[in-house]
């Protein structure tokens, strides 16, 4: 059995990473790590996991972690992250960080969107990004992966095979990105309220969101020139789903149909990825629960633009269920393992 | 591998048993029937089940039921049920049926409740009443089970052990229960329409909901004397769970802790029931997705009354799960089988 | 004009107040007062009021308060408001105050209730009790108004006739109340966040929420008699309403239609009192943004017990409209004068 | 007073017409016409009416409307009201339809986009479409208004001003637009219901929606060249809002401050328009229940990119509300009559 610890188990990503890892045939949960709850047991703070899970949440001890753990899961803010982490890497842990402190090929991209120095640039160079239907073959060689972001993995789900076939004016990119509040964590911030965003809607951050700059990296290497897009992130009265609305001119003209045979080429054999036959598109609730992407799109003749519906749960592919994907991968483990769920409809 | 069949797969109690029959490791769906999607797949009628599972709708035909399945769930409307379920029984088949029509141990109290003649008492005789925690040992013995209501499951639960201990004034009880819109069903009816039921609650059917009927049924036998009371569904803009408050007058003075040890004793090896320890109290959330029992409860001193919060979802232990766990029972294996998951707090 | 300061007035109940007050024919507002916003516009922290109200939102000043106003609502926590009160009070204002440190006959009860001593007990002395429909003759009578509570409003309207008349076991009592989140308040309160408490529903205090001796004293001077009763509250997935679903059992047999006469003749005049024929039942969507109290009953004949529905907004008739009415009859005006709005079904 | 008939009354729009004029000071409903509920008192199809309104739902009369009412509001299906409006017409009463029916200037543009033929070409020379922003001095000279659709009027405004200035790529507009589930209707559609489409989003009628052609209608207008763009409807879990955000390449570099400018010189005077300071933006509960649009704007400085948000409610500005505004103007009344209400944040 594989012994896992989870860092900052108590928050929305972590608790998800905790109740996917409780069901994985290949691990054993060894640490609960949580500032705020530090010697109350989980199913206290979560009661679904009463009688499921006895664990006691601890306090952070590199020393006990590295003793009793083969992986560790950070699910921190990002800057905690990367105070962490490399002690958790110098006692020859494998880790899987899903905050955004590792998930860069330039530490001057991410110092420039994250506006903090970066304390371990070093080790930054050894990190993987794990969006595992693009880096597949690079992350074995890691023991370290910078798991991505929400917002990030459906767009860049969404819009990789255009980009990568140049069918699309690589100028053009335009995501128009919905989020489920769990988006938001679990701090107590006035927004998050459930009064003040119940019944509404908003965008934020707008133009200057940070996931801006980790599509485009990608997109970019996809691309093999540089890409930068638009990116509006908005908060809408759910709980989970992010569902991207991404818009391309397009080179010249292609059928919606053509369009969804370059998909289903790109993404076949991935059983993550459900590309969605013409005239069909994919909803949160399709995918909520569950590790799986939808991919929908139409061809707007008129304009020569194609529309791509894109959707994951922020918190499963979206965070705690890539991360237990990039695990499998992490220990040649098949990728699926404990994440064949079908999800919640209802 | 148990070979099964789903009648009423579209509406939502079917698809949420398909739902648990796909994990489940000892089970393989062979028949999804559905009137309204014969023909189609049941992937385009639920997406989230693209690439999960492949089976097309059929339209109802006996025979091939019989053939081809070991257990059927009839998840019909009540009524309809019990015109097809004497055509499966003769076959030999294995049946779990989700509504009302096989529940009762007078047929009188099925037709007063239900204002139509059941029409096959002799049947009804033959059906077990599928409350897996106090029919345990006779659900193995029988080929028919009256898998219980959302609403019933949930109270008599709740009130089982003051009931069969004797320690309440029978003629006090009352359960006011607040239910999930999944319960209503998937069809068109005005009041469950997003815009009629989202920020708002209603109470329904008062003092005549059906499920008093059952309750009281099994509270009696509990109790070895007739028992009547006062039940109060409503609907609450949530998709899933039922959460019962139930009142209670005590025969003499009893310390919450009394009533608790009470209640661990009665529901001791129970794997899906969790008693909450003095001062906590379930939340739907608790529960929401798995098949666990959720129950708390305070005395109030200054009225000697017991309040009792008890809570699950309807779709889970109240219909889906309960039905797989009588069909673990039905087939010898472990009753938790494709059962054990957390539920999701979020 | 009528001259208006709002203390607290960036809280729920502050701000329905202020809304309400804006379109008030007979009143100008002079003061928004807020701890936490001195400095801010007032349409900054509520951008609904953006183009409507240029208030700035100021510190409070008593003298300032005395000087500008007629009027003041307090809209401050209990505690609070009793420190601030008397100092008002001696500057000759008109006070209503939203919190319970004035609502109490016996300084005794809330003491107990309240779990701290009151500091002015003689001011207490001279507060009228502001549910309007029970306390209309005292109200223009006094400078200072306990204006009730939300789930007290909503319960001693639903019982009030009953008791009275005398016509049920006031022993046998059950308020099962269920509230929309904005009864917590802005506090930034962890079970408040939009992912803690939606898609759930909970039961808190049970047997000990302080609204518990407000209804019994207002029922106890109805019954002529004291009573004590049983009063659970809840928490629901919707910002407002008050939905409380009251049990007493009838002392002879009544029809539904006897009773419902009985509530007819007591609000007989009655301007936001609606009583709904039988069988048809109020619906927090109802009186959503409205002053009125729906009231409905039926009577279950098996157990001789009757079950009234009563609804309100727990923010117009359970705060702010039931403030605002309060004034109205403290400054003479047409009791409904700036109340009559319909309400939002959608 | 203005005697005012409702067509097609218990619809939402319907309804939200006579919640707006039943507290108009100058109107007096003479008829609600309802198909399903005729017969019935309105306030037993809408309770929240109970007390307020008397009048009972009547079926479709024109001679008795011609004699009863000066101004009539058809909130059809579109279809339904150009074949009753002709009659109307002739009864020489004043118009306001709010289907899509006559708010085209080119029947062909309408015939293509509603596939179907326009039965009566030359009343629809006649009608003023009435987005009274833009239409103000045409409105009070015609007897027919097209009352604008909820997605455009809001689509409309946010992009009118940039336009209008000729400072955009007209070829490079794109809204991405989020509504709420009043706009769906009142029909029986599966996926209307609660469960179907809370806790989800989705996107529909991509490029197809027919709201499309009303939006590049009025912006050819206004920039004086044919418009072409792309527009995406969504599908959000609230009940009212609707939340476009705007997409434009900007000709050459404008500052976020500069555009801003832009927008307060075009709208000033507006009384129902409210331009966001630089940093902030509108959201739906900022004007939900209000007639008032928010717009707000960033521009991307990377991309010379420009993206408005534009907010208003679907019930109001985007259908009762305007209308209300367009009887105001044809009976030459303060356009804002009846319509100061700030809205509901809460």
């Amino acid at each position: 059995m594989i012994r896992a610890g989870i860092l900052g188990g108590t928050g929305y990503a972590g608790i998800e990473t905790v109740r996917l890892l409780l069901r994985h045939p290949e691990v054993k949960i060894e640490r609960i790590v949580s500032q705020s709850y530090a010697g109350k047991k989980i199913a206290e703070v979560y009661p679904n996991l009463m009688g499921i899970c006895d664990i006691t949440c601890s306090a952070l001890d590199i020393d006990d972690i590295a003793k009793s753990c083969d992986v560790v899961f950070t699910a921190l803010p990002h800057g905690a992250s990367k105070e962490v982490i490399p002690a958790l890497y110098d006692k020859n842990l494998k880790i899987i960080d899903l905050s955004g402190d590792f998930r860069y090929r330039d530490v001057k991209v991410y110092e420039k969107w994250y506006g903090q120095e970066h304390s371990d640039p070093e080790l930054l160079k050894k990190a993987v990004y794990g969006l595992c239907e693009l880096h597949r073959d690079e992350i074995p060689h890691t023991r370290l992966i910078g798991n991505p972001g929400c917002y990030t993995t459906c767009s860049i789900m969404g819009l990789a095979p255009l980009v990568k076939a140049g069918v699309v004016d690589n100028r053009s990119l335009i995501i128009d990105a919905k989020s489920g509040v769990t988006g938001a964590g679990r701090g107590l911030n006035l927004p998050n309220l459930f009064c003040e965003c119940t019944e509404t809607m908003k965008a934020y951050k707008v133009a200057t969101h940070r996931h801006t700059s980790e599509i485009e990296q990608e997109l970019s290497l996809l691309a093999g020139e540089e890409i930068i897009l638009s990116f509006t992130p908005h908060l809408a009265p759910m709980k989970r789903g992010i569902f991207a609305t991404c818009y391309a001119n397009l080179k010249k003209a292609y059928t919606t149909g053509a369009l969804l045979e370059l998909y289903r080429t790109f993404y076949k054999d991935e059983k993550f990825v459900r590309i969605y036959p013409e005239g069909s598109l994919p909803e949160v609730k399709h995918v909520s629960g569950s590790n799986y992407v939808g991919i929908g799109l139409t061809v707007d003749p008129r304009l020569n633009r194609v529309i791509v519906i894109s959707c994951i749960d922020n918190l499963m592919k979206g965070a705690a269920g890539q991360a237990v994907q990039n695990m499998n991968l992490l220990f040649h483990l098949p990728e699926d393992t404990g994440l064949t769920e079908a999800g919640m409809y209802l």
